[in-house]
């Protein structure tokens, strides 16, 4: 078994979370789902609906896996003065690190990504990357891996990104599995991004 | 506005729910949410995760448009004495009727769909034929809309069917400007399903 920390928070984007976690979630026998907030209970995404948080942040910070999803637009939706030491000492612990959309911009600011390559939502490119200019950011691409830290782009990107960890942590036929179970038709090019051009051509 | 009515009930498949809702609450001046359960409160999706029923089916039947997910697997995992009338009159009373894999074989052992074109997941169509022979299974096709009844293929197929649903409700502009904004690479065509042919031959 592998434990899967996902982190919510208030606002967070329902699909950056969800996608992905139904991919692993098929896999019930193989990794441990554990949703995670800045306190245990209802918490609310940005379109109202709310998930509940099983415990609190300063209950468990080790996870072999934590999944980080963005919030709505331009803003980080959370008090990232608690937020941060939290995220970057679990994000040290863990052996992978995936966020979707603008949880990149949450990772970023802990430092740990910083002269590394990573990506994000196209349509927020530009706010993302002013909130840390030290990251090697990549405006192409569907999703990045550099060491153990995975980041994709904007909301759906977050589920072929899942799946390819998936195919990396317990095989190919393994991911083929899941996507075929979910219906899902998998991009499994990590550099296939049919949103970089249109997006960045639009601007932030 | 439009009010969408979203039924959850336990063990309900994740991503049937919150992809489509995703879709539609990008379209927050248009689409006015509300997740109704058997009961108000957290229940708990089929991967354990939880989210928050604003309202008891009791308090109201009067929903624009009724999304209806399914659960996990061979088996509709909810009360269905409790459900179906529930479900039937909620139906009646919407204009548009989505629902998404399984979800369809709720809706189906309500009467409704008799004699009308409906889909549903391919690896486990046989059995949800069963359950209604009454209806025109249809064994191929990502989502079918028949009069104000839309019926999607399993799990993912959802989110491409709300943004057809989109489109037709307020325009394939919007529709697009959604798929653009999920950075969701949108499957337009309802009759193109790749999981039908693979799924078919594996057999329920």
């Amino acid at each position: 078994m592998r434990s899967l920390g996902i982190l919510v928070y208030p606002n967070f984007e329902l699909l950056d979370l969800f996608g992905p976690v139904e991919m692993f979630g098929w896999l019930a026998e193989v990794f441990e789902l554990t949703l995670i907030g800045p306190t245990a209970g209802p918490i609310r995404s940005n379109m109202g609906l709310a998930t509940v948080a099983e415990m609190a942040m300063n209950e468990r910070t080790a996870f072999d896996i934590l999944l980080v999803p963005g919030g709505w637009g331009r803003s980080i939706p959370v008090d990232t003065d608690a937020l941060l030491p939290w995220l970057k000492e679990a994000a040290q612990k863990a052996d992978r690190v995936l966020t979707v959309c603008t949880g990149s911009a949450l990772l970023a600011l802990t430092g740990l990504l910083d002269g590394r390559k990573a990506t994000t939502n196209k349509a927020l490119f530009d706010w993302v990357a002013s909130k840390r200019p030290e990251v090697n950011w990549q405006a192409e691409a569907r999703w990045v891996c550099d060491d153990k830290y995975y980041t994709s782009s904007g909301v759906s990107a977050g589920m072929d990104m899942a799946l390819g960890v998936i195919a990396e942590v317990i095989g190919q036929d393994k991911a083929e599995e899941v996507a075929q179970g979910c219906e899902y038709i998998w991009h499994r090019d990590p550099t296939c991004d049919p949103f970089a051009r249109t997006h960045c051509a639009l601007g932030p």
